[in-house]
């Protein structure tokens, strides 16, 4: 059985990482999206193992020192991090892996696990991510200028990412998301059992 | 809008390479088929553009010592080659170009143009690639025990490709293929426009 490989996914705010994410993830029971641990509590509704694994901070601590996470910040005086335990399991049992990370936290993965490939979700254009902030309507104006940005920002620190995949359409993104995981399990060190055999 | 790439297919002999390719090329306007030069004659039914492009040798040479071919051989006495040009002009159209070039070839178009995609078409197995050679019914014995060795010689020599395509069944051949070209288009590259835009 082929072993599954880890796609971390960035983008933008207002880029529409959320909807694209949950298009491609839908009935796909090949794929493993990626539950970060929190020390924050629940908030009404959210299920430990489903929103969050929750756990204390000493559990969180320990885990650091163990070499337990693939990333972890702190935010707004809370803990998150990527638990690198789900992520392998998912992967030796065939599924990708499918992580949800911002621009820092995607690099310090690939630092760890350096065969982790990078995708970045693009608008189409500035213009088109600025109407979208607009036409969400929770943001000030300042805001908005506040968010293209950084957004601004993030695509200049993105330039070493795999894959640019512009969010055009949903279809269109998930159509690429898809091409890109297909082509990755292409690759020769996948495949090193028929070159090797 | 978008500019081509250029993808070389190559693959041993008897992996089905030519299914493939005609299965994914059909009716695929937004692809170029690359069609060799040669100073070979014509054979009955061939079209010279079609099939290839018929020179004689002295514009061969001349085009050699111009750099216009991408890679070029010399077979039993004619010279076999790939024009650069027409290669360019699909890629500046959009299209995409396929070029079906054999291993040492593959590696010289990658040296004049290394932005070109390698693929190699694999079988499944090496047990299914003689079952495929003995099916063939065209090959003695000893013929095909030379192309399976000729098969693993290739094999170890296209370690540096991009990427290995599993010929199983056509339709998954096409599949990765079409997820290859997808995928490379969203390539950083590709999308320096968004990026710096």
């Amino acid at each position: 059985m082929r072993r599954g490989k880890t796609f971390v996914i960035s983008g933008p705010s207002g880029v529409g990482k959320s909807t694209v994410l949950k298009a491609l993830l839908e009935g796909r029971e090949d794929l493993y999206f990626s539950v970060s641990a929190t020390t924050r509590d629940p908030r009404p509704g959210e299920v430990d193992g489903v929103h969050y694994h929750f756990i204390d901070a000493d559990t969180f601590r320990q885990m650091i020192a163990d070499g337990q996470f693939l990333e972890y910040a702190e935010y707004v005086g809370n803990f998150y991090g990527t638990p690198r335990k789900y992520v392998e399991e998912a992967m030796a049992q065939g599924k990708d892996a499918v992580l949800d990370i911002e621009i820092v936290g995607a690099g310090n993965v690939k630092r760890q696990m350096p065969e982790a490939v990078r995708v970045f979700i693009a608008p189409p254009s500035w213009k088109e991510l600025e109407r979208r902030l607009v036409e969400r309507g929770t943001d000030s104006e300042e805001k908005i200028a506040k968010r293209l940005l950084r957004a601004k920002v993030e695509f200049q620190a993105a330039h070493d990412y795999d894959y640019f995949v512009i969010n055009d359409t949903v279809e269109g993104a998930v159509q690429e998301l898809n091409a890109i995981l297909t082509a990755e399990h292409c690759r020769p060190t996948e495949r090193m059992e028929i070159i090797n055999g």
